[in-house]
This record gives structure tokens, C-alpha cells and sequence, in this order.
């Protein structure tokens, strides 16, 4: 079973999204250069979006302004549209993520278009960007269930994920919106979607954890073939629009059951911990992933052993 | 993948037994009220270890005296030694636990005798239960790991597993006492028993959640074909001899998985996290399983549109 997986980190972006207070853009630098000191390579940073709808991410010029920039690494940014596109050309970013939802209502809510009229719009921008030499990512919300209209039909997935492939998407992440999916559905949307000709290593989950089955969902996705895994460290984040929705999939927890499985990361497992225990710091509160706690645990005992 | 689970309820045992505020008697029997409403039939209910050990279980001949008796309910205790097998006899209770691990550090440190002075002595423990036609199942503790000794070699856990079967052991329940294990480990570990003619029907899985990877690991154990799984309610508890060592794998977790699955474990999910909800409440805070707050969450909205 030993294999390599990928990890593409969003908690700078999805992460922060939706916290109560603003996060600082020097708070966000330092969160990002613990990721990037911890071996993360893909990092999705901001998204440009209208700075009114989500104010966490108002400051998305100046932070890549002012991102450290290494030959080894991508910074992503959400981008909802042609407007968003132009921003992120503007600030020079080469990696670019779309999203759209696979069960019309959510579509709906969350940008106030039928997921037609989504993928209309979304062709020209993944047009432009490659035109641009952009790599694109595209997501796919609610893959795995609707919080609006339940059970998301798994023909809706494949004809959206493969609309946006056949568009130019370069990756096409599936997203787990509320944390409404279970290893089994996981296993059919995987294999339905190959089977419709996208292939595998084009494809990214993107798990939430909101009922707790997200390392269950990405064992079940990993078995099934894919190799591309979202993550946002300490398990920050949700759906801002998404009613229950909390709680990415927690990198570290994430890279810690890859490594104890023997599934190469290319994440310091050590950096990833020590960044989500910073994060909690920094926020304040007590964050959902488990092993940044397990590990700050085991460093205090540890102290403690030699001191004593 | 559609197949039947048995879960087996540690909570009211496993769960309170290192609270920092003893629990009292009353609040045990609420929770084993709802635990049985909840259709949960196997529910370990307290430990005859010496009072002075575990305060939280001294209670343990009024709690059992006070159980609510019901045919198809079945309450364990758990039972260290000769004296632990004859309260439970005074107590009439049909079905009883045992317990040593498998690393040899954690078993000293743990019940401060060897591992093959803890076979001898739960050999007679067994035969002894067996003559009072009690049902026996004997835990091995650190099976996926040792806090002291790191990985603990399969061989180790075959071998303690395989003898306890042969000492007349009903169900042999391995457990990730400080949650070390990864699915790959559990896939070997379980295969190697099963290669040892350790039936797995008689096989159960009691995993910890300390480090993020419960949930997977029960879906990779019901893939290698285990089909009985402990849980603790909310996730409370975990083993006050392993450092480190906190949460059970939520209950309520693994029945709305398996569930989800399409695969049937006879409880009612809505009970389950009911139960997780009101246990929080009972102990004051926050506890670590998902699902129970994703449904009261959820049950809180909805009241809010209702009334909206």
C-alpha cells in the first residue's frame, strides 16, 4: 500500500476564511512561513473574492504583495470570476482556483448563479488563464452532499468535474463542503469520475470533518487511487455559506497517518505539528485537529521528563 | 462493502474512569439509561479493580446492584485477578473483562506484573469465569503500540492474543491503548491473528482517537474483516497508566459512519449522539467526539428556523 501522496494546504485561505476576528496579513505571513519552512509546497494563500463578501480576505493584494517567494513553492488564490482572475494576474500569481458547487442549490447560495451559468463563466476564466499559462485548480463543492438538497446525485459530480476538466482544469478538487460523505460514497465518487475519463492524478479531495469522518473519507480516497489531498492545518476552517460546516480535514493529522502508513508527504510531520500548535496560539482558541495537540502533549511530558 | 458491525459501549467504565470529578452513581445509571434506549446491548459499566486504584469505580457493586436488567442487555465489568472474577460473581454479572498488554513495559507499569505471570494468572481467571459459564473477553492493551516501548512486534500481539483464546477467552479485543496505530499496522496486525487461528468473528477493535486516526483505523480493521468495534460515548475517556493516552474513539462517531456506509450496527444514530450531548453537559465540557455536536448543532438550527 505504500505509495506517495500530495498535500495542498488551504488554511491560510480556507482556514481563515470565516474566523471571528480578522487575522492580521503579518499573522497570515508567519502562519505561511511555517508551512513553507515545514515542507508544504502548495500552499492556497487568499482568494479574490469581492474584499465586502469575506473581510478575512480583504488584504489579499498586499499579502502577495509581500509573500515569500521560493522556486519550490505555489502560492494559490481563489478566484471567483474574470475580475478575480485579472487581481491575481495582477499580483503575479501563477496558480489560480475556480469553484463552483455540484448540487444547484448551494451553487445558488454561495455565488448566485445556476451551476450553468457557473460553468459558462468558468470556461472563459480557466480559458484565460491558461491563455496566461496559469495552472488552474477547480473546485467542486458539495461532491459529497448538499447541506441544502441532501444526497448530491453522483452524475451531477461527474458531468461538473468533467465540464471543468474537458474546460482546461488542470486539477480538479472535490470537496467535502459540510463533511457529509462516508468512505463508501467516497469510493464511487472516485471510481465514477475515472470512469467518466478524468483521470485519477487529476484529481484533489478535499475533505471536511464536520461529522468526524474525514481521515476515514481520505483512507477510502487513497485506497481508491487518488494521491492529491487537501488539508488546512490544526483543522481550521469550513464553508462560510455551508450551515454546519466546520472544520477542514487537519493537515497534520493528515501527514501523521500517511507517514505512520508509509506513504511519503515530503511534510516534516515535526513543522506541521509545531504550526498548528502556533495557529491555536495565535487564534487564541482550541483548534480541531488532534495530533498538533498530541504532539505539544508529548513535548511538554517529555520537558518535564528531563527536568525532573 | 454493506455488512452488519457490533459496537461494544467502554464509556460509563473506560470513559469515566480518569475524570478529574468522580462521577457520581446516579449520573453513571443515567448515562447506561440512555445508552440502552439508545439500542446499544453490550455496555462495559464499571472495573473490580481495588477502590484505591480508580476512585471514579468504587461504586461498582452499588452501580451493578442498581443496573436496569434487561434480556437482551449484556453489562461487562472488568476484572484484574481471583478477586476482581468473584465480586463480579457476587454481583451476578454474566459477563466479564480481563486485561493485560502486550509490550512488557506497559504491562508491569500497568498491573505491575510480567506478561507470562499475567497469562498464568488469567488462564485461572478464565477457566474460573468459564466454570460460572460467564462470557469472557480479555483485552490486549498497546496491540498497535507501547507509550514506553514504541512499536510493539506483531509476534508479541499474536502470541498474547492466540494464548488468551486458548485459556477460553470469548472475544479477544485489541486495543490502541494510546491510539499509535495506523491503518496499514491494524490491517497487518489483524491479519497476522487470523493467520494464528484466532477466529475473526471473535476479534474486536478498541481504538484511540490520541493522535487522529480512530476512524480510520476502525475502517481499516472492518476492511480486513473485523466486525466488532469499542467505542466510548463523545470520545471521553482513556487509559490512566499511558501517557498521553486521551479518547476513545467516539461511539456516535463510528455509528454514523458505518451507517453512512450502508452498513448496520443496530443503534440508533440520533440516540447515540443525544447520549454524547448530554454526557458533555453532565461532565461540563467539551468532549472529543464529532458527531454528537454536529447533531446538536444542527438540531439548534433547525428549532432556529422553525421559529425564525
Amino acid at each position: 500500500m505504500s505509495d506517495r501522496v500530495h498535500i495542498y494546504e488551504v488554511s491560510p485561505r480556507d482556514g481563515l476564511q470565516n474566523e471571528p476576528e480578522v487575522v492580521s496579513t503579518d499573522d497570515k505571513l508567519a502562519l505561511i512561513g511555517g508551512l513553507v519552512a515545514a515542507g508544504f509546497t502548495d500552499i492556497e494563500v487568499t482568494s479574490f473574492v469581492r474584499p465586502s463578501w469575506i473581510p478575512q480576505l480583504s488584504d489579499a493584494a498586499e499579502l502577495i504583495a509581500r509573500l515569500p517567494r521560493h522556486d519550490h513553492v505555489r502560492y494559490w488564490a481563489l478566484v471567483p470570476n474574470m475580475r478575480g482572475l485579472e487581481r491575481a494576474l495582477d499580483g503575479e500569481l501563477g496558480h489560480v482556483a475556480t469553484f463552483m458547487s455540484a448540487s444547484e442549490t448551494h451553487n445558488r447560495k454561495n455565488v448566485n448563479r445556476t451551476r450553468l451559468e457557473s460553468l459558462a463563466g468558468l470556461r472563459e476564466v480557466i480559458a484565460t488563464a491558461k491563455e496566461e499559462d496559469l495552472v488552474v485548480r477547480s473546485y467542486v463543492s458539495t461532491a459529497f452532499g448538499c447541506p441544502y438538497e441532501g444526497r448530491v446525485p453522483i452524475d451531477d459530480v461527474v458531468t461538473v468535474t468533467r465540464a471543468l476538466y474537458e474546460a482546461g482544469a488542470d486539477h480538479i478538487a472535490l470537496g467535502d463542503t459540510t463533511g457529509m460523505g462516508d468512505p463508501v460514497l467516497v469510493q464511487q465518487v472516485v471510481k465514477a469520475v475515472a470512469a467518466a475519463g478524468v483521470p485519477l492524478d487529476h484529481i484533489a479531495l478535499h475533505m471536511h470533518d464536520t461529522q468526524g469522518t474525514a481521515l476515514a473519507n481520505v483512507l477510502s480516497g487513497y485506497l481508491a487511487g487518488v494521491r492529491t489531498f487537501d488539508g488546512s492545518i490544526a483543522g481550521v476552517g469550513g464553508c462560510p455559506y455551508a450551515p454546519g460546516a466546520s472544520g477542514n480535514a487537519a493537515t497534520e493529522d493528515l501527514v501523521h497517518m500517511f507517514q505512520a502508513m508509509g506513504v511519503e508527504t515530503g511534510v516534516d510531520l515535526d513543522g506541521a505539528a509545531a504550526t498548528g500548535a502556533v495557529l491555536a496560539d495565535v487564534l487564541g482558541r482550541d483548534l480541531p485537529g488532534r495530533f498538533h495537540k498530541y504532539w505539544l502533549g508529548a513535548r511538554i511530558r517529555n520537558a518535564a521528563t528531563r527536568t525532573a
